[in-house]
């Protein structure tokens, strides 16, 4: 039996809000402390170039999100930390696939597909409008991130599924025809996600504009928790704890014991604004010491940038002489 | 005034011949020797991999074509030499240009658009029948390829010029949103482009199989021009030496004087048997220095990869800070 080798990629767009916090980076940073376990995580940079965003905000974005995973305890020390960008290797790969991709692989890719369905459905001529190569053909350079690692497990959401399968049949395609070179790798999908609502009730997201950054300051953690909707139950009123987002995130953070508390003083009548405050008070209180060594990391990012660097040379001592294996079986040799 | 920058690539598929000679590799040699130009060469191994073919086919093509321009004195002190798959920027600068790159640019493509008109006329319902996404985005690693080294020129021929104009099309679009970064290239066709008949009076090409290998041995190359085609007139009988190949190929390689000479012996009713035998000892004392050079070459490969190394760090010296000034340009940056 071979060890399973985990990899993990960790978009480099926005700023990370609690619900990321409860659905990925928890569960990834616990996954990072496993010494049973070959995890890699990247931070999927050059796949953030594909939105086009202003330069400033990719650079900033990259550099919060690094420093949240590593102020939280990602541990370095076993799992392998890089930044996509880093690794001249994955975009060298990425061509060696292209060229054993089929065009109708692509096709049949499901962002590509509702790109092309909303054109129809806004009646454009052009199913392809606005359409860009990077939109079309990402998937390959996904398979490339997960083939250059051997990975074999892929942590995803079943919407990502796809991505893994098309690099299946991308390897298995080149393994056909230049012999054994790539790992099939698996999906593994947690059907069990922990979802959060946010400030007006909907999943919390960046494109609802309804998140609650996850290192907000003090003060504005405490604004925003006081904004979040409720219903008009007056307090000593009995409340119900389902669909209540106050009661969500609190549970989200809170162990057993705490939760049943609350459950009590729901069923007391706490008052929203008072329930509010206890939510601040006990998030605050979780958030604070990961959110002291964040504003640490921001303040001196060359410590981020060291990790990375370090995450790099750990990744390359793996991709440079795998590459040049992959290479040599597609006839790229010295010569001599 | 800034200086003009020549890039040309060098398809590394098949065995070079005559007309290869004739028609690209002697002009791009003479050039090689101008010292008022600032000229790139590279061997497109990237490219050759899009057909899939055998890897030691592709390894075998590369170690004769690089052989083939050393032996004839391509000047490697003042033009830049290189193995594409040398420069690792080339494959990342061509993630950052994908991100720029409208599908609807590569649905353009003549050689996309040729295949799906082949499935179409075969009655395939897909019109994307075996088509890969290399050969529907190389134009996009072509862009890389002229972009990386920031070339005011490219000499093609006529049905190459769309990959020039889609290379300027996409540099646009990126300066255009990301600023001044890319020079606009130039095709600069050359309409002159001798090309040579082959064994059967076509045009001589690999995929005719009518070639004669510009460095097949004494006894090779005689066989092959005594297999050209001919009429069938008598020894005494007046020829025409327009549409005779063998005419052609002698006048491809001798001087005006030469030429007026080998005139009147057609006037005069040379024998076909005759001209055959002048024809192959004139190329044969022609290239017969160059293919002492060759075999020299391709018994000892390691001059040659010295060579390709050599090239390499001069190609790197430019595109390894190129690079970085381009991704600084997209948001990659270093942290703090």
């Amino acid at each position: 039996m071979t060890q399973d080798i985990y990899l993990t990629g960790i978009t480099t767009t926005g700023t990370p809000h609690i619900g990321n916090y409860v659905g990925a980076i928890r569960p990834g940073i616990a996954a990072s402390k496993d010494p049973s376990k070959q995890n890699y995580y990247f931070l999927a940079d050059m796949h953030a170039l594909a939105k086009a965003e202003d330069p400033e905000k990719i650079a900033r974005s990259t550099l919060e999100i690094a420093a949240s995973w590593l102020a939280l305890g990602l541990d370095t020390s076993n799992a392998v930390f890089y930044r996509q960008s880093d690794i001249p290797e994955i975009p060298q790969l990425t061509w060696i696939l292209t060229c054993m991709t089929a065009k109708g692989l692509m096709n049949r890719a499901h962002s590509y597909k509702a790109a092309v369905q909303a054109n129809e459905e806004n009646g454009s001529s052009d199913p392809d409008k606005g359409v860009t190569m990077a939109l079309y053909s990402y998937p390959i350079l996904m398979a490339a991130d997960i083939l250059m690692f051997k990975s074999t497990k892929v942590p995803v959401g079943r919407d990502q599924k796809q991505h893994v399968e098309m690099a299946r049949d991308i390897a298995g395609r080149f393994n056909h025809h230049y012999g054994e070179t790539f790992v099939l790798p698996e999906a593994e999908i947690d059907g069990n996600t922990a979802t959060l609502a946010g400030l007006d009730g909907r999943k919390m997201s960046k494109s609802y504009n309804n998140t609650i950054p996850l290192f907000a300051d003090e003060k504005r953690l405490r604004k925003l928790i006081m904004k979040i909707k409720t219903n008009s139950l007056e307090p000593g009123e009995p409340k119900d704890t389902e669909g209540s987002t106050l009661f969500d995130i609190y549970k989200a953070f809170a162990s057993n014991s705490e939760v049943s508390e609350v459950e009590q003083l729901y069923a007391n009548g706490i008052a929203w604004g008072e329930m509010k405050q206890k939510l601040f008070e006990y998030v605050n209180e979780h958030i604070k010491p990961a959110r002291e060594e964040y504003q640490r990391l921001i303040d001196d990012p060359t410590v981020i940038e060291q990790e990375l660097k370090k995450g790099a040379e750990r990744a390359r001592e793996f991709s440079v002489p795998y590459l040049e294996q992959i290479r040599h079986a597609v006839g790229i040799r010295k010569l001599g």
